[in-house]
């Protein structure tokens, strides 16, 4: 790796891009646990600051991509770092859609409780695919802050678990619906949390895959899962 | 390497990627209509085909994500030319994820009539939105087609429409469930297809965004439609 790239400047340029990734992921992260928070307690006000915090998520990518194409002008990255970029420039987008879920999760909490439907039990349904996503998310970023490929790996298998859970609480629901239809409007906004969590476990996903794809330099995205545990040579 | 030879060179090499965006493009639109064809007719072989194309479409983006990469190492694009790269890696993301959007069309479809429930009107609840959001992604690739920002500023608008009717198509199933539980299952298959289709246009929004991007060199995306609507300086 001597001589890919020469100057400490540049160093500090591509690490302050990355930091900024995990600035982002750290903002997203407490915005899908506060948009929870909404849905398990009702509180409202809570739910509009996360909303509003999205705009925030919204600037950052945007300043994000900015950063990244001027790096690329200016510095003309080639084999492992234009792989951190590339990667960066794909994870950010799975981060900023994060974003956008735990909003539909603050929303669908607030109308929720403002039609003061709270006698079903919606939380209990969706507590376990909240947790194993909440999990899902931080190790993936956490194996982008350490380039962990390894762990990465292990993670695609978690997101297989979290979309069996998503498919447990549909069937619960349509029984819930059917035995009773006064629940079904309760049943649906929790039907749409659990979608937004499903879907959150798979940005998570793809933040794992491009981590592999940085730290192993190839794209195990669409491979069948044997392939994927073959070793980088 | 500036020669003429070479800059000619160059200039092929992103034609030969923005052709295959486009390729892609029509691979997923074609997949979009055929996956909408199958909730209409219960055609299930074709949408054994829909699902089957989606690797296809898996394998272009994994290539065209490695051509832009190339491209950037071996050519050091600037201005914009840079944008157009930039622009295609994001387009790329859209277009893979409304192939998913349309494998899970398919996939219920072929649920929904293998169980036989036929007599639910499921078709007519979406036939508004089906249309709205094939003629959004067509518009929106044509505009990156011939790089409309003009256009693609149109199509910001037409997004909006389509996240409205969404929620009539909600609030009718809700109506539907409600008086007749036996349709749950039906009307609930119906509002995952109404949920696919209005991604899909989430995702034609998007791509919209990005040629204003590579037209205009200013990034609209997250700014309130007063300022999108100024023309660049």
């Amino acid at each position: 790796m001597t001589g890919e790239h020469s100057s400490k400047q540049y160093d500090q340029e591509l690490e302050a891009i990355r930091s900024k990734v995990l600035l982002m992921g750290g903002m997203v992260e407490t915005q899908f646990d506060e948009a929870l928070e909404c849905f398990r307690t009702g509180d409202t006000a809570r739910a509009d600051r996360v909303m509003a915090e999205d705009q925030a998520v919204n600037q950052l990518e945007v300043q994000l991509d900015d950063a990244c194409s001027h790096l690329i002008v200016r510095r003309q990255p080639t084999a492992n770092d234009l792989r951190t970029v590339m990667a960066s420039i794909k994870v950010i987008t799975d981060l900023e859609r994060i974003g956008d879920e735990a909003s539909k999760i603050a929303r669908t909490s607030k109308s929720l409780y403002e039609r003061g439907s709270t006698s079903f039990a919606h939380y209990d349904m969706i507590r376990t695919i909240a947790r194993a996503t909440g999990e899902l998310l931080h190790n993936a970023l956490d194996a982008f802050a350490r380039l962990d490929g390894k762990q990465a790996l292990e993670l695609i298998a978690a997101d297989e678990s979290i979309d069996h859970e998503f498919r447990t609480i549909l069937r619960n629901l349509i029984t819930f619906m059917m035995e009773d239809p006064r629940t079904i409007s309760s049943a649906l906004d929790t039907l749409w949390v659990a979608k937004a969590i499903e879907r959150v476990g798979d940005h998570a996903k793809n933040i794992a895959e491009y981590v592999i794809y940085v730290v192993e330099g190839r794209d195990i995205r669409h491979s069948k899962p044997a392939v994927i545990e073959q070793p980088a040579i």
